[in-house]
């Protein structure tokens, strides 16, 4: 069995896309440790020109390709139903799209603007012209969001509510032990993490608590990963 | 077997407590449609004083008695496994925390600042001296909620956006089938229809369309409840 992992590669081999940290996790609670990992970069997307379209991650499994996060997530959850589930449940797949839907709620508004100016910073010097010139007509000069930082943090902090209260009762949002949603949440923070000093959270917050058992997680790949913390 | 759910009683006969809602839909999720149905008034708890405990529901299953909303939903999905689940899976059951913690943050504050004068005209007339000296500590003088609905409902709109999202995309937030995570979110809205008439989604939102839905089963058990719509 031989997978390859495509995913998002970013100044000094830091990998900070969220999605992808989504189905590096699910990799990892599926088992699979031994993967190799291909960086794509924006400004030439030829190692993924078999899937046909341009976005990371992709998955290749055998003779088998799999783009978008969510389709890599079903594709594992089916072809290895023996190894720990990602959902659950046909119930807990749905759910999961609930969690999901919020945290893009609270991203687009929301963390992509308090990490906007970092994410330039840290994205591979020959892909800056390209992401800038893709980023500035949606959002405005990138040099505006150098500053205001902590106070789009902490406003951005309050909307965290229904997370923090239920990671106040239990360890993982999925219950005893983390199962898909825990990734889908955590690749906003690991993305926060691999490229920013931002404080996201403070460490009496239930989910400061949550993100280190998430860090620790699968040997601590995550906590391992480059990043600006 | 007989089954006896203790809920909260208003005005006229109107039963509009969101989490006896729940767990009226979630009896009759597992299949139960024949049990005794008992108000209880704010102002005389006595019915429910062998639970030792002033809320609802009270849910009495033979010879055991079991109170609050979570705690029935559980005792129904252990007791009952072979009917319809309303979690699908322990993953299913941890998410439906956060669909949970996620209303509850749209509630306080949001939709009950839409519905405290409504409510109030809803309670039974006997318990309203109770219930103004219960609330106004809270909230602050009733009467001022008489005004401005209408903004208050735009704004609390907007918060709807995940369960939007999710809802264009299936029919009910727990994928095909509904179950315990729908009866959650329903139960405020059910609320807001026995005792309002404030148009909390329009016509052409696919949260209306899932309301609908809801309205639809188990014979139309909460369409045929008394409402102000």
């Amino acid at each position: 069995m031989t997978i390859t992992l495509y995913e998002l590669g970013g100044k000094d081999g830091v990998r900070h896309c969220p999605f992808c940290w989504r189905t590096l996790m699910a990799l990892h609670h599926k088992g699979f440790d031994d993967f190799l990992r291909v960086p794509v970069y924006y400004r030439d997307r030829t190692p993924i020109a078999f899937s046909r379209q341009k976005r990371v991650p992709v998955l290749v499994d055998g003779d088998r390709w799999i783009n978008d996060s969510w389709e890599i997530a079903d594709y594992l959850e089916s072809t290895y139903p023996d190894r720990p589930t990602l959902f659950g449940s046909e119930i807990g797949r749905a759910q999961a799209e609930f969690v999901s839907a919020w945290i893009q709620g609270i991203r687009k508004p929301g963390l992509t603007e308090i990490l906007l100016w970092d994410a330039f910073e840290h994205i591979d010097p020959e892909d800056r012209a390209w992401w800038r010139a893709d980023r500035e007509p949606r959002f405005g000069r990138l040099e505006d969001f150098r500053h205001g930082r902590d106070e789009r943090t902490l406003a951005w902090r309050e909307r965290l509510a229904p997370l923090r209260l239920v990671l106040s009762q239990k360890p993982f949002l999925a219950g005893p032990v983390p199962a898909y949603a825990d990734y889908i949440v955590f690749g906003d923070f690991q993305w926060a993490r691999c490229i920013s000093t931002a404080e996201l959270v403070p460490s009496d917050d239930p989910i400061y608590a949550w993100r280190e058992r998430m860090l620790d997680l699968f040997d601590g790949i995550a906590r391992r990963a480059p990043n600006e913390a």
